[in-house]
């Protein structure tokens, strides 16, 4: 993974970096995959002695539990719902150990570059938090956010990764009963970025909420994306959905309420920005499932391999990761929005 | 306007451009803004004896009915949920005189571009079609597509554009009322996207879903996307969900189901793409709201002009506009996704 | 011609803009092409009150002047050392009205850009000026540059555009000579670019040079490129072609001599950064041709219409223009080379 | 090092890689510099039982010689004509370790990727090849090139690189000579490509000459580019100038003269495309030079380390995979020109 365009002189601290990466990995938990990986990151280049150079950053997580004996078996078989019939016909050619790039292990170098897109936008002040918000049909109340490490706080506190305690045990059990049965289920997470400073997206075409919803959508099992009011808000009213602004204590202009999720236009206002997540479930599962071969035979397929029954606590990280790299490309090039008129 | 890449020989009707144009001009109806532009698209490079030539095409939509005075009453005042005050912190000074780029007047240019990269799929044989499948809380019931043409037909015969005729009486009279006591309402907009090839989209970060999202998101007032089984998705198990691969009578592989909405990996499997865009509901309403200026002054507002109460029935040929540029750019880059092997 | 990317708050002097384009525009003197245009150029968007608002700045140049007939005996014939055979291959269809977009006229657009790239460049004190150094066989002296504007108004009192006058009276001399006898001649234009900032330039593909090698190489009829000590460059040794650093009276850190060209590593150094391209000879010329049509049977040409016997004199300002985009684009790139680091 | 576009099914010979890097890797003969390293390159995803998948290729040569301590007496001091200075100045933090991405070592990821290009190239019949046509002021005469396996045959049996045997010696007497003062000279490639296909490059700023100048001079030490005709086509007249269509014996139109360089309008004619690229000398010499630290002090630099007395003959491999990848990069482009019409 290489990340181009990071200024010089960021203090990159490796121990962080590592800890997002863990937040992600495989085998956390009797809810995720037990396949083990320790997905330690290498930094090849762009940093020296603790900082940045202005060199492009490359890293490197080398896969250690390469089992392909897992994969022989879908050799000339497509898996339902998965990419292997896209990818056959689109290249006429197919790594069949594995998904290649649809594995969700490509998602770990999301992960590890996000870290220092938060790490840039901490400099700033700008905090990412997200959290599971919703598993099947069991969905977390609104949660309000004091502090973004208090709320990371709470929500590692469980293994789901919801910060809400009650449906965080409810979730568990859930996710649990139906990985016994060898099913999967999908759910949602939500995201709030906060102290995000007034003016990042463009007006037409890369509009703030678009790059962060193009971001999400690019994620493995991600079928949804709605921020502020979402698709609520379609079913509202102007005069109740408008944001009314007005000066705060602190002399800023703000909004009394958030329908616009901290975006108008395309363009940050300085409220917080929400936005939800929807993933699908999982396709691998533990039951015998028709399909057909790359003749369009009849087949059939089992799952084997160690698979997540549901993905969306190790899509935490990811939603932050994604998010922190459409912020920091926002605010880079949000820096030549206008000139100093001098004298 | 421009559009560069479009391949050359292509043959373009200027009558269907502006057909298309007109589907989303202002004046139409009872239920959309009173404002009365023609809309007339000249061309301005890029085409020869009807014919593309590879030259850049320039097209030109004049502004005729540009009554700036509409807008004076604004010049100081930050209108809410509009992007009056985003603009104004991000570029440090604002042409008042309208919305500028935050103008629903920008989506003309992307109905032109739009109709030119339905003409390039038209000759592979790719319908792109949409209608308004809800205004608030009315929800039309999912409609079967015999053919492109006559859905739009069917959609064309009501100003609101629902393919549903009895759910189309239904939106109009709601959205007359919704006018009458100076509100707007929001609504949504489902697409269609008929034999598309096999093979577009790109598997991490250019998916083809995420290349729609985005293209969707960057329509002024969408709040949310989803494809396939979209949000619901995220509430079923792996079981049901997955999408069961067969042969069809000519031989084909289809799927059973289609909650992957025609993408798998981020790439077309031939299956019907179908996704929905959820619009929050028009900010200018004819009612007075508190505000502040641009010294965070208190202020009242009262919205002059001309607006639409809704903006779905216009928003139809915008969704289907940049439905088309996304797949048309696709479709020109997969052209290059493997060589073929001589001999 | 759509300039995007232009930090709002910049005057925009449309005089200048003007002034720039009449040293492009043709039927300036007797050694430029007799044909009559204005050049006038009109602003449709981007700039409110004379200044930038970050909108993309749209300008218009119409084409007063055209004479299609002009080209009629043209049409299926293939110009020799034009670009009618490689667009009838690549495109498979052609607009023989004149060259498209191999048209010199297509420059009237840079040189428009140019000069926004100017003016925000004079922002910062960065001036480029150019003039012509030979043509054919005839090379000025260097000139030493003491004031930009001085510079600009020596060159400008001949209609060739070369800043010594002797020579400029001789250039004047045989560029007639050789139109009299309907032939052509090439050229060289020198470019000097003064106070430039240290620092711009990407340090591996997008070199401060490299990029300006591009711009210039894309004018029509360039056909070679160097800078510092060019290709001379090749012949030195390393000891005598090192530029030694030292302090001078101001403290800054210069170099003695400046072989180098005001580049190193592909970054500017402060010095000045020193250039100079060649123009091939006019492929137009009013003599009998024997050339083939489009399906390779022989044919005759004569060179009609109203062409250019030497380029140099009108591709000055465009040289400038070319450069100004290439220094204002990596000005606001190098804005983000760094963060400064708090406390 | 990491390639995305490569069309998949493309069969990779990793022989060929590796032979392509032994001609660039230092250590070769008495006239390179005495580092050794093996440049061994280790291919870490995109390829599959020896075809691409279309999955981005990255390949890992380490840096197996890395003497760190030979460059703790820079840490404080510019170099003259190195980057040092602009590095400091551009990031505010430079790696003292040798000279980051602007080491020639940075040229190695150039010539894997580019062999790649060459192999994509190849199966369209494309062939491309370089030698040292100058050192210092010794020139090789024109050499004919009756086939391209030939050609590269005659050049690899002198050290110098020179497809002429008479003018080699000349050179590698020169250059011995040169080094054996400590000192370093300068030189010129030039490069052929024969049997690119009419149509691969776009009319206005991405000519295919402008992208092959700004690929050469993105290389270390480059100063100059000419293609065709070049700075001495500057000198000419319009009708000696010009290339005179006919049909040859084959039925295909070509040129009589290639003053153009097999590019006209900025798009390949068919003729062989040839061009010339100028090296300064390599500014690291065995003696002693006053110079500055960073505080702008003086001080005094005498080289240290292994370096090349002159860099052309390890350039030419350089010269033919960067011009191998702008061809394959426009060879892709190509293929969507334009829309075959049906019926």
């Amino acid at each position: 993974m290489i990340i181009d365009g990071c200024p010089a002189q960021l203090d990159v601290d490796l121990d962080y970096i590592q800890s997002e990466l863990d937040k992600r990995k495989p085998g956390q938990s009797k809810i995720t995959t037990q396949r083990k990986e320790s997905d330690t990151v290498k930094i090849l280049s762009g940093i020296f002695e603790g900082k940045t150079t202005g060199t492009p950053i490359a890293m490197l997580i080398p896969n250690e539990d390469q089992r392909s004996k897992d994969y022989t078996h879908n050799v000339d078989i497509f898996r339902p719902s998965h990419a292997d019939f896209t990818y056959q016909v689109k290249y006429g050619i197919r790594d069949h150990r594995g998904g290649g790039r649809s594995s969700a292990r490509e998602t770990a170098a999301r992960v590890a570059a996000g870290a220092i897109a938060k790490l840039l936008l901490k400099t700033q002040g700008v905090e990412i938090v997200a959290h599971v918000s919703s598993v099947g049909k069991i969905n977390a109340p609104n949660v309000e956010i004091h502090s973004a490490q208090e709320f990371i706080d709470e929500r590692e506190k469980n293994i789901v990764r919801c910060a809400d305690p009650a449906t965080a045990e409810e979730m568990i059990a859930y996710i649990d009963a139906v990985r016994k049965r060898g099913d999967t289920v999908g759910g949602k997470v939500s995201c709030y970025i906060q102290n995000c400073p007034v003016g990042l997206g463009e007006p037409v075409f890369d509009k703030l909420h678009a790059d962060l919803g193009k971001a999400m959508l690019s994620i493995n099992a991600v079928h949804g994306f709605e921020y502020g009011s979402g698709f609520e808000g379609s079913e509202m009213h102007g005069s109740e959905h408008n944001d009314i602004f007005l000066k705060n204590k602190q002399g800023d202009i703000v909004t009394r309420t958030n329908f616009s999720g901290g975006i108008q236009g395309g363009i940050s206002n300085g409220m917080p920005i929400e936005f939800k997540v929807a993933f699908k479930p999982v396709a691998t599962i533990m039951q015998s499932q028709p399909t057909v071969d790359s003749q369009g035979n009849e087949a059939e397929i089992s799952g084997k391999g160690r698979h997540d029954p549901c993905v969306v606590p190790r899509a935490v990280p990811i939603v932050e990761a994604m998010a922190a790299l459409v912020i920091a490309d926002h605010w880079l090039r949000n820096r030549n929005s206008f000139i100093e008129v001098k004298g």
